[in-house]
């Protein structure tokens, strides 16, 4: 570990442990340490960085916004850069998809914006009870962190379960039991004790949970209990929106039409940058109500006004395709060679189940030695993640997964009996 | 108002009814619209761009850096912008005062570092309780929402002020009431109903409160109440550090070393950036125990390293020691010729309090009208509120605080009685 | 109603609308109204009376207490008519059972009792989370309206769901889905968002809910789960505990020994009274940490001093198996007449269970017309609940049963379709 | 200490370890001890014993009530005994103070009355916000506990704390700060962090608290503050009302009508019984929504009943005036003897407060030992609490006080410097 590191950062430092080298360079799925040693990225900042790192147009858009002394910082003041956004995203997200929404910038986290979005509906709904799921992950902040299932962040003293259910999710116990079902029927029992809540907020892919993918139709018996009894949906999209799915919102396939959807990461390129999506009629927010200093990140703007029309381009999006189709068949190989390891994911991501988190995580070291960034989810990290950036080149990404597959197979040829951990 | 942003964003906006305008371009202290209007800025993205727009040697650094392939986003991996940051900042802030800190980087918005700072103070304590101060204004996620006073920003659905005291900041009884030796009574008080905190968090000068500057006799009686009742120290620098008050962090003069102090807004030069400093002793953390994607804005690092060395810089320097002295010259004449104005604050922030909020926001409208962008503050807005950047030119200065003189001569000329509010 | 009760008691009042009659005088299972009316009661002071109005035994030895200027009043001080109770409770109760428990005598409130039993539990454990259930029912004190499942009783302003998960109750989702090894999977993933909590507190039978048997499996896995995971199992045998469900305590055919156990309602014969059986090795309370004023109501530890040795009376057990077997007999009788009507229930108490709260409430209006008191359960009322004395003489009982009977007759002969509701 | 309590009965006890010995008998302001030994009772149950031990007019009114088969227990039914006192009441406590008032019965606790009382307020003025006072005492279930100041009761897993502001209480932070301004301050400011609350409570005279009486000056500030901002004021009356403190009501000499009132203690005459005054406009409570079991304890009704009409007897109120008399003035006596001995109280409730709970301890106990049943109070228990029944005879009341004096005299004596504890 860097010694500086060592000296002056706090002890909450995380991946840095995991990767412990000093990167100074990066380009598409590969970074550079100081030693000039390369590694293939299939961990993209965490999904943040799905159009690659310095991505050329990102590039020449901020390069040439800071030299013409374009604004950097513009709290939520008009600007140029904003404006360029809101109509880019508009024509190239919401009118395709026939969406009428606001668009809210909060605090460019993602934490962030699930604050935001829980307390409209709250101040919507009039009501202050709120149902997450097993397993989701929504931030840390209090309001956020109280949707978050893992106890790993939660303390005592933080009091921060209040006015949160959380329900299992889709599949949680077995592919025979609907828990939206269940979760219709303690809704509509006035005696159950489970409040009708303000919101129901959830992952249609839990990434953090261990690449969980919610089924069409129970997204729509959600979207319909949702409807039946007057609650806002709040989709979190903040890790797999943005194209990660195969879509680009993780629900596209389902139908469902989301109250408010919670966007960040790979919106700004790399940069931060959070929005949430708000139907018209729930836009109730009275002027700075919900506020915060960098809502205005201008360079996140250029950079997100300068990706977005990727999704119109014939080269990106035959990368994009291939890039679906060539992980998970090899994933699948991979899989498929050991009883008891599950592949679960959908376009590009994607996540290799092992019995316990010993051996996820002994297979991303192997990785991480062997020039591969790749990170574990779940609740005993016990699921190896594929999340590569879209842009990826075919022959780096063969080259990832053979990474992947080697270490693999060293681990599990000492692995005797196999059990799948949920 | 711009058409576009009418359509697509939500009514939550604010500085942007403020000032309605389009901004394009921005060069230290002043702001061009669309039209080539030049504006002077003494708002200064709320504190934000305290070393003015686009400083030169922050367009510098962040163009070879992305010429180069630096990182852009880096979660909390270790990479070379972020090292030579912490070198830096250690040896500019920390060395030159003694202090002995761990660095946490936080989502970079100063409500995540203050959902950091009582989450650790919370952990650290065992205990749930904070106090914050009337007045106190410290963000928007619920953990940082329960410390803010403003009503404005709360909803009784939220449920947001659990396992908070609000207690009276200095000189909110008037100047004959030691407001520190009654918080020590209550506290040393076992029956008094407000239990013994985790931590006691406060802004030195409140800024969005309406520049209310405590004494250092006061924060002094904080601290010894802390280190007796064993609580944690926490000082929100967010606003009012990074040279703000006349010193690099606001509670210099004072003598006082807090146990956490959070730092954000200038730090990053305009770029989002936020950090917690922490006693060694307090860091406890295990390892990602509050985490979060934007942890690692490498521009924002990048930005902070260029900065930080013109504490060093006579020329920066001069320059500020100008800014600060004439700044308060003139506004002292401009609350002097009305009865009921009253001049608050210290260094590059100062406050003239009117009687009412419709006064206040008459003159900035004025301002605006004229070519000046400043914002108000206080519970009912009624305080002006000057944030020049430190870096404007004496007669850009000289020019803004024309403008608003002239405001404020027209406004009061029209004002036959005057009180001034609290 | 009555003309005083209109002007002078508030709107809050329940009973006396559901029985508009101003009684007078009462012997064993009648009750008699200001103008000589007589009826037969179903109800017993919603189990409160288990053994009878005016039992004869409770008469002579409060007036013999009284009459020797015995104290009525005691607080927790020592009294002669407390060490009685003490001592016969152990003889009767505790010995027999082999249960080994401190008692704590709380303010003679059921939702009292809860109060204690809850914080004992989470002062214990040292965690504040409580696992309760659906359609139970616990009191109305903040504490205990926690864990209550009715939304009837909830108001967005109490504030009062925080720190409980409500769980749903053995057969809650039908035969075919075990909530208890449901609860053992969320409770043993760190990830769920259910924390493990400091208790888990369940109605064996619950009763306000729509006399909902817990199967003895049920219960046994319940009681694995708080061993294995180190969880205080509270039962609350408040109306179901003192004989009423066949054995002295609801779960005795189960077999488990709870960690605290709720008794209030028919304890003290009539009169308030209220205790926590507490495990030796949870009893760490330190003197006088939960009080009260009304802890030594001595009038009722006189009456249940008197009414405890009628557990080794012949006649009065003789009497008790009497009724347990009739009432299953003729209840089971009526039910097998509908479709759609189920009877649910154990030893005294019995619900007949209605396809919605319209019917059952027209069942048990009509009763009281006919001179019987009985009363509803259930999230809509949907129950007709049997709940009389255990005392109640054999004519008595088969003329209210004849009564009810020819209700049910009388309703169901107008309800073409039946739908039996949960 | 008796072994059948120490084998049986919960640590959580409290006063039989103030006054180790079992009591058998008690008449008016005596009680007897098993061996025959006699005892002055000036602590008469924590003041509820206010018309003495087993008061002839509730013995014969109790045995009647038996012998005929009146009810005992009536839930909240209308009986011939509730309504006996419903109008008793009315004739006597609210008619002559022209009074106009629901009447809630609830759960027979003063806990139980305080927990309707802020939940009527909370769902009448929308806001769960409630304000309470240093050295507050309202009782133990979690929402009342919430509002008592003492942390002995408290404990950081009860997460009790919240929806309450804490006030210094009048007179807290000595004679020259008005607390009551500085509350209306507060609650005029919209950024002070503290919201307007849903209600207001406070005992008139704080008993457990130490024996603070408020200023009539300041009870009208507080209620003319409840007037001006909407807020419900709920005063305690449940220690120092039913003429504790020289009136009937203790905030009857301020001339303040609250908008409720608690009831408890010696209403019943020692059996328990609690109720809530309401103003009819606030009485917004739907049929049962806030209930219990033992609402309805027609014992206390009738020794209630038969008790109130005392307050016309020429007999009671000489001695009830004799008694205020001669209380105050030997109690002034003897805390003038000794600098540092404070006397606060009014009517029949007095405290005698001394620099710590060490000199107290030992004057109660030294009291015991000489047959004086006295306990103490306040934070420290620094303050001997004086609460004889209004009954007691001439020669017992100076019996008592000689006690009292004595030991007081032969611990002061040892005693070199005095300081006066707050």
């Amino acid at each position: 570990m860097n010694e500086s590191i060592e000296r002056l950062e706090s002890g909450v430092r995380g991946y840095v442990r995991s990767f412990p080298t000093v990167f100074t360079r990066a380009q598409n799925a590969r970074l550079e340490n100081e030693s000039g040693q390369s590694y293939i990225d299939f961990f993209a900042g965490a999904g943040t960085l799905s159009y690659g790192h310095n991505n050329p147009v990102v590039k020449k858009a901020l390069i040439a916004h800071i030299e013409r002394d374009g604004l950097m910082h513009g709290l939520d003041m008009a600007t140029d850069a904003k404006l360029a956004f809101l109509e880019i995203f508009e024509r190239v997200v919401l009118k395709p998809r026939s969406l009428d929404y606001k668009i809210q910038f909060t605090g460019p986290t993602g934490t962030n914006a699930v604050e935001a979005a829980i307390k409209l509906a709250r101040k919507v709904k009039k009501r202050s009870h709120v149902i997450s799921f097993t397993n989701g992950y929504h931030g840390h902040s209090l309001g956020a962190l109280a949707l978050t299932g893992n106890s790993y962040y939660h303390d005592e003293h933080y009091g921060a379960r209040n006015n949160v259910t959380h329900w299992p999710f889709d599949g949680y116990f077995g592919d025979t039991t609907d828990t939206a079902a269940q979760l219709r029927q303690v809704l509509s029992d006035s005696s159950s004790g489970i409040p009708i809540p303000a919101a129901i907020i959830l992952e249609p892919i839990q990434a953090e949970g261990g690449i969980n993918v919610a089924s069409d139709s129970w997204l729509r018996e959600i979207r319909r209990i949702c409807d039946d009894l007057d609650i806002a949906l709040i989709i979190d999209d903040i890790q797999v929106g943005n194209g990660r799915s195969g879509h680009y919102f993780s629900f596209e396939s389902s139908g469902i039409v989301p109250d408010m959807i919670c966007l960040s990461k790979a919106i700004g390129g790399g940069l931060p940058l959070s929005l949430v999506l708000i139907k018209p009629e729930l836009d109730v927010w009275q002027a700075g109500e919900h506020t915060g200093t960098f809502r205005g990140n201008q360079l996140a703007f250029v950079a997100a006004s300068a990706l977005l029309p990727l999704w119109g381009d014939d080269t990106f999006l035959a990368q994009y395709s291939r890039n679906c189709a060539n992980a998970h068949a090899e994933l699948a190989r991979i899989a498929s060679k050991y009883p008891g390891v599950e592949l679960r994911g959908k376009g590009m991501i994607w996540g290799l189940a092992f019995a316990n988190g010993a051996l996820a995580g002994t297979i991303t070291k192997r990785c991480f030695e062997s020039g591969l960034v790749i990170e574990t989810a779940g609740a005993d990290d016990q699921v190896v993640k594929f999340l590569a950036p879209f842009t990826t080149e075919d022959d780096t990404l063969a080259q990832g997964l053979s990474i992947l597959s080697n270490a693999v197979d060293d681990v599990m040829a000492n692995v005797s009996t196999v059990k799948l951990a949920h």
